[in-house]
């Protein structure tokens, strides 16, 4: 089969040809059907050997899957064969108190969460083995190419928000910083779980469009002036909830400056910003936190957000041989919502 | 001034010329802007007095007000003469444990609650004394015609959803039972509070279609078949949030027949029905509950949804020389929304 | 091995010879150190073909299991041979939205929860075959004879009393009713967990005796006087949180007549009582609802609550050849904390 | 009558002669029983005239007052002469939505909160001036030496634990940093609102004998070895709520260096330090706050809690004379618990 594998450092990832993996034990083999290309692969894709702990290469990348079940391993069997479903990703032991809340994102096993794509083979590819049937939930009527990105861009969007959902209530303000993958789904969330005024901020006016597109109530460049202009925007008194997709140290002091007494601060993005907390930095009460991916049961709720309608992911298709395009594209910023890879996919035109 | 006075028990109430009241220490007095005409009078209007327990008669009718600050009584001076404001109307002791958290709606001072309207002369006047400015809120730009009812079918429902509001989730459903003054903003709110797909259900087609006006996804004839048909909508799951606005044996009996498990009912209608909760009677952790009115912070919030333009009150307007048909109205059904007195409102206009 | 079976239907259980079972894919087999003897089991052991859903006898009895992991099935091995491990009881499916959470006390699939004991064969034996290692939690230094009943009585008070949480802060009164074997834990859980003073409720002395012992502020017999003296202790407030642990008639209209504004009623027992609730029938915010065991989270907490000393389990211990005396001793109200089956056990002692 | 007052910048405080004033419209005169001294009032005694932004000076110190109701101003009078009183502290305009809710410690009026002792005439003199009857709560059969740091040291502590309730469940591990005024509260207050084992850390040995000695499971010398001693109690885990009661650079690296995922870390003491959080910078979800004093709600409970012999307030008694021997005494670390100034207590006695 083909698989867009990262297989010697600092070389750049490929399309190659290997065999089609067998499922052990509990396990499940996918036809994948969609595959979403993610911001963060791009630290895996310019790691040296030292940066990637995750044991040899070569590596086949991607931890958004959607896929059709092919193959049951012995013992496995609950979906059946053709079920189509999506893959959760941040894989843990499934036995330590974390994961027993279906906190997996969280597994305190000492090896860590071992995601496709991340520590084992993903699901850029035409195959893909899932270690445990658990790890799956069923698709129903939805696209695969729409919902793929569900499981990391909406699942890490609506995780952030979800543990701040009690800042959302009547008269709140949420700020979203970064209106790309994650952030033009972040804003629908809010939409949707609460009832707060929503800002988005971002450097790119086609991604202040894509705000407003889905929702925003107001969407503005992220600048000087962009603190002094949420403040007025928020009558003075800040804004309730803020969620840094970029994390760098510009925008995390953003979120210092405009926070309310009682502010939740979630921090989502990898940049290398850090803001600090102490006595009167800070309004009261206002709370600061990084966060990662989500749980098993937030992937069923963001699922049944999208079957309801009220979330739709902007997308745009990349066949697996142009993998390596739709990097670059997401590395020049030029994705608006999320990149697709679809297995077969012609991008030869109509 | 003029004012709609029960006077008499088992007569009818009359608009009645009295003299303007003086606010004492502490206190202020309103120029009425608006007053809601709300189904809870009909039992006033009905007692006896044997039924009425706060003291003798004559009583001003109206709960939900609306003003204009016009005088203070010493010490008073918080709000300016002028200020347009809305009136909070559980007025507690303002001292005891619940009163120090704002939930004087459950003042636990031996008196009780003493609400005008109903314990004390209310608004349905030219002119309302106010027991302490705590008891007011800033109208700000809002038109008082339009925001009165939130005082009491806005904060009532609000309050009646916010402590609901964990089960309003993505992918769940609400159920709206009572699509009236009350219900009708019920809609509104969880649609800005929560994701629920919300279904409203009522006896009357006009309703119904109010009801899918201000955001039910499904609006359905209250029968005999409504729980197989909710329980058909929620893919057999049943409904997450049961807000039972009439309160009838038939509606509570509804809403334990369309629970799911973890369902919060909510008995908010002062109908005689009681639902019995015992082990397997209903899906396990189903919570069942009564409540009354909200809390001062449910009443900034309420006017923040409506300010923020995401709660809108269908109000049909009459004078206060047609308080008694207003009433009538109310009685037999016929108000879409909440009826509003508006003094000096030109009833004979084009 | 040797099994306390249920074999046909109004006849007597007993202890039968059979053969050590076998684990199939991802399951293990436990050598048997500690089986809990459940109240509940005397419904199964009177039950007749119609009232018994789980298909056709035998049934080995037992659903509180402690032991130790003997054999793998393909695929196990998390646990490695030879660990002492707790059995977590409501196996269900591990894949829908309620397991995903670890809620597998309220799995939906159709097939609903499958307890050992209960829907297969139990640990009431030698030896117990485990569907799934994920139902097994590390006993550490723990004693399994003091530990197993935390699996079910322990697990089922924690969990109740861990949704009530909110209502156990300062200067809050919690009423347990039934100082049995659910209950002398759940008095010691609401000390560990929350500020309040507990008031036990029983019909029998010397039940009353270990709840004193065990914690209760207070402990005071079951009659006719019950609520009026806990209104008393309560300076007039009622009870903030109240867990009935026998669901009769008479006891869910005692925890009505006590409850507070706000309290939570929380129906454990599976006695054939229904509280009606219904506008002004119990004090405004007083919920209701029922319960059934637990979560996987809830029993690694209250493993740690034993762990941490603050949590100790009342035991009276019996031989695997003993086990009819047991349920004898059980029915008749003799037992005073938990009986536990320990195979091997010898009776005869020193 | 006497008071101890702040009359001139960068002078000592002392005891002076001044009239005793009258109660406004509203307000309550109470004859002092009990003034707590508080390390805050250190950065007044010591603070310059930028420093202070209250308005002019003299100043009467104290804001932890216990007194007893001697006179009504005109419209107050709900609690009658003699009634026995704790004064909530953060006086805030009552009007606004924080306060509304109670949580006048976050008033939002442009004044801010006007705590007496502070920004107006406070309670170490004997009588003071309460602004408004809702500021009281009735003594009952409490001894007010005992209990009038409850309205500070205990309130402050209260409000910080109760808002990280969530993080003191069975198997978790809090930690609280200075085990003073506040610290000896806080730790009986985690013992009673939740099941955490709790550890202390300070820099002198006998407040770490005081913190053992209310409740402490641990109590360990702030030092270099402080973070892996505590890794280690936690089993590895680390800390899931702490609270640091002073508030140094060092001692916030400490709460960042021993914070398990979820944690809780809530910044209490004014001391400089802040805390840089980032991705990856604290373990996932960790939060980080601060806080100010309490809500009027928490000072019900943190009585209730006093009432019911959970909470006990190590003090030390001095006479109005002694006022400044006492901040002498605090300045230098010397006492344990609380200092309270009783005016009219007898120092030269047996």
């Amino acid at each position: 089969m083909k698989a867009f594998q990262y297989r010697k450092f600092e070389d750049r990832a490929q399309v190659v040809e290997v065999p089609v993996p067998s499922p052990g034990p509990g396990q499940v083999l996918l036809r994948i059907t969609a595959a979403g290309v993610c911001h963060s692969d791009l630290h895996i894709l310019s790691s040296s050997q030292d940066d990637y702990r995750y044991g040899p290469l070569p590596l086949t990348l991607g931890h958004e899957a959607a896929g059709v079940v092919t193959a049951h391993g012995a013992g496995a069997g609950f979906y059946p064969l053709g079920t189509a479903v999506l893959v959760y990703g941040p894989w843990g032991c499934g036995m330590c108190r974390n994961c027993s809340a279906g906190e997996e994102n969280y597994c305190t096993d000492p090896g860590g969460v071992k995601p496709p794509g991340i520590a084992v083979d993903g699901a850029i590819a035409e195959y893909l083995v899932v270690d445990n049937e658990r790890h799956l939930i069923p698709l129903g009527d939805l696209d695969p190419v729409q919902a793929v990105a569900l499981t990391d861009a909406g699942l890490t969007s609506y995780h952030a928000i979800k543990r701040a959902v009690s800042r959302l209530g009547a008269g709140t303000f949420a700020v979203v910083i970064g209106a790309g993958g994650l952030g033009h789904l972040a804003i629908q969330i809010i939409r949707a779980l609460g009832a707060s005024t929503v800002i988005a901020v971002d450097v790119a006016e086609d991604k202040l469009q894509l705000a407003r597109h889905v929702g925003a109530d107001h969407a503005i460049l992220g600048d000087g002036q962009s603190a002094g202009l949420i403040n007025r925007l928020t009558n003075g008194a800040g804004a309730d909830a803020i969620f840094d997709f970029v994390g760098s140290e510009q925008t995390v002091t953003l979120a210092g400056d405009i926070a309310a007494t009682y502010a939740q601060i979630t921090i989502v993005g990898v940049g290398q910003g850090a803001l600090p907390v102490g006595y009167r930095r800070l309004p009261f009460e206002t709370n600061v936190r990084s966060v990662f991916w989500g749980t098993r049961s937030d992937l069923w709720e963001v699922i049944d957000l999208a079957r309801s309608g009220r979330l739709t992911v902007s997308v745009e298709i990349h066949s697996l041989e142009d993998a390596s395009q739709a990097y670059e594209r997401l590395a020049r910023g030029e994705v608006l919502g999320r990149a697709v890879i679809v297995p077969g996919h012609n991008t030869d035109g109509p």
